[in-house]
């Protein structure tokens, strides 16, 4: 019954097509059926993605997404038990480009919108996302 | 004067027919006797209940359930003394099935929404179950 | 210029009569020379009163409670400094009798409406004398 | 995984002979095959017992509590998970009668030696229980 | 089981001779059938006494003592229900007059070594006498 | 600079045989280019393991687990930026098998010594492995 | 820079005839220049004022108010360094008499209207002059 | 990615022409580029000026002031990392002169309107220029 | 009773001669009385002057510094009512000058060991004439 | 009197000679006139320095390395008023290299001991300095 939120990094193989509907469709076929939830921005280089679910499905779709040739550099930025959903109402919610109201979000918690990986806090980054998902709701 | 809140997880014997109606009328008795409140969640298969008393009245109501044939597996989840009740306004509120959108407030705090008995977190199952409550009033 | 809150509980001595008006002019005559405030519960058998004043006053009163011959088996269930008043307009509230919504505000905080003196929590039954007060403003 | 501990009172069936030896030899094998472990105060009337281990486990070792003969007026006073055992070295620690020493440990904590199921505070009882398993140590 | 502290403040009626030592033999036997422990100071005029036990033992003994005409004057300072007793071992511990010691104890925590009933804090109060009784000890 | 903490669970392929010892030679001489630290308990069919580093070479080592068929049924069970290391002084401490003394190190936290991956406590498994580490050390 | 706030307490000198018109006026003058804001209640008999500035001219106003024959018996309350004004607007409010609306302020902190400046709380005090002040607004 | 804040004071060189709109335009110019925000307040004599964005621009616009010969006697107030902007909307506020209101808004938090640099608390100084921005927006 | 502490700051008025010796006795003897106790420490030029007591004889003492010719520019640092004394064992302590120790008391707390009076932290000034105390005790 | 504590990092000129013992005799010299402490980590390449003291003090000292020719890339990590200073003893504490004793200090707070100055956590840095610092005493 754990519920667990991981949320990681990864650049998109520049040497693979990525049909970005595509991916969110089967994202969304996959993640109903395993009760997962989350939010995903893609700038068109990289993704940030939050998925929360269960323990094993969280763990499952991550290992999967480590051996996937379209994702590069995958970088875990955290995965912890939480008491409630962030995300519950997006099975995946997308959220794609990085317009002006995006960079916006961004420049609220950092002090630029090209996120470094390995030191973004977690916890800002999850501001954001939010932030972001509230804005397209 | 202690007031005590206890949550449970039984599955229902098979072996026996279930008179919902029934079940929930002599609760309404006993409890009302007994100045006992709470809320039951049975989704055809398993009850989760709520009882909020009395030390005595709850353990009473509780050791009857234990030996009472109907109900197999009986599992402790929580049992504490607590300072005000949660379910005040029910003698026995029931909620039955797992429909749609009762499956939504279940995957709010779990995984998902079958439920195991050894491992659910008492506050994450009473926010679950306060939740379908103030939908039902 | 301290200000005290003292709560106790005593029964009505059976053999003698009382009069309740009379009792609670009494009060807002004493109480309110000597600014003190309060709340009074008064069941048919058992008294539960708040005082709250200044200490020496308080103590006087109370005092004058447990020589009182209409008073039997005084319990002081709490006595501490305050930083403001529970009941500052009330010179001294009546809540009379026990009926089903009183008898409902007791069971918010307590797994009855009969109350043991010797055991009974003095910030619940604050809460619940103060929701009785709430409901006669 | 969970840690569980609970604790109840109970009153020893004044007719049914009671082999105390026996009863804590089968504890001792049941527990230690269950890795459940706690502590038992018999004054000779009344049980106070502390369990600790699985959920399931701790569930169904009171639960069969409930229906034995010997065991009357069953009253539970607590159930939570915990983080760590109170008492991990005892597969059943054993306290008989109440000499001196031992009604000095409950007076540290409680008006007197003779126990109020009903209104004991849990968090009390296992601060003296803790108390006499040290001064076994 | 519920354990209550009480501390009070009164004037020697010196009107009324006082044998400080049949008062603590009065107390040592009354407290000890009680389970009262506690401790008393005198400074030849007033009395500061502290009274640990069961709410109902303790509003009694406060209560004779409101009505004993050796007292004068009582005000009642605190009394709140405690985790623990600060003077488990003392059925009436007794510490009598003012030498320079004891005043060095009072100056502690005061602003001299007359107390001011009506508005002494009770915990500097307790702190001052928990002191004395480690010196004595 | 972030110093990041990654605690897994996996199973050992029962298909394909494990050098321990190989293993932990990799390990130390991996780990120690990376400046990873941390500590791993096999008891022979399932590891337990804690890696403490920089995120991008914890995450990389984690990834390169999720992909070795020595491992199945890899599941995270936590990732956090964390203050300071909990073994900085372990290349990669190594815990084999499952002995008496082991068992009560788990024992203390859990409710048994067989681990669920899906609902251990991170940081009762934390709690655990370094008590297991200090009686190493 | 600091902002300091100064509470004392004085008696009207009854042998200096006292224009409170004027004395207002004056403080209104003096305050401007220097920055300081605060508020006076005068009963008729002592004054109870609040300055707040900085250290130094809150402390050369204090000493000041010492050596005016207009005020006697001046007794410091409390003077602390503060994050915020409280009374930001009033280079001196003015509170005059103890009519029954004011009395009822007071009684809300106090055990009465008579203050004495020895024991009164300065936080009550505070709290009870910024009642009376948002009264005036 | 760091979120850093710095606030510094300084004093214009009045042997230096300032073209205070210029200076702005400027700022703008190059806040924007480096994702930098913030607030100045200037009085005709010396500024305030807070700096938000990446620890290296921060650092290298302050380290640019400190060479800038418009800029004499600069002193760091504070430089920490925020979770969050405080001027986000802002790539630099203008606030200039010393009018009324603006005198008022520092009377809020400080004892007058001239600032000593040396000792001026940055929490008061940051709570004044949010107060300033805010009554501009 | 309340228990309060002033500590303010004066220079010596240089125009009269000071008997540092003499002060002292008359604050012995006079404080004695009064069961005034604190610390002075003066370097030839200003004195530090902490006073704990009773709160009318603090301000009376107080007030009598503000009228003393010897002293000018008395500026008060803090005074709060407090629970419990930081220097009972002196009836005044005294230190004199500023040595190389002394300045290095001062140093842990300061920038210097010149005070400013008017920005002085009245917590670091109480820790370091604390350290003081305990050098010279 | 303000006490600051500056955390920056700066890269050694590699065009100018360095004269360690000369620059440390500087520093000694210039801090001890200050009354400024700290320390300094110097690995051959890099700079890491603390410097406490008056807040004027401090910032012009950092406002002199940043025109320094021998300090490159000067990044200001944390500039705060404390209450306390973290280096008393040491006009200017050297630390050159980076033997294995001080990479291990590093390892304890961060990932590597190759310092990023633009994400390197400020309080993890104190640490590993007052590690180093301790290991010097």
């Amino acid at each position: 019954m754990n519920l667990t939120r991981l949320v990681y990094y990864s650049q998109h193989n520049p040497s693979m097509s990525l049909g970005v509907p595509d991916l969110i469709a089967t994202c969304h076929r996959n993640n109903a059926a395993l009760d997962v939830t989350g939010f995903l921005q893609f700038n068109g280089h990289s993704f940030l993605q939050v998925l929360e679910g269960g323990r094993a499905e969280v763990s499952s779709l991550y290992n999967r997404i480590v051996t996937d040739p379209r994702h590069l550099n995958v970088i875990l930025i955290q995965c912890c038990d939480v008491r409630e959903r962030m995300f519950p109402g997006w099975s995946m919610g997308l959220h794609e480009g990085m317009d002006e109201q995006t960079k916006k979000v961004f420049l609220r918690y950092f002090s630029g919108n090209t996120v470094n990986p390995e030191t973004i806090g977690a916890d800002s980054l999850l501001a954001a996302l939010r932030d972001l998902s509230r804005e397209m709701a």
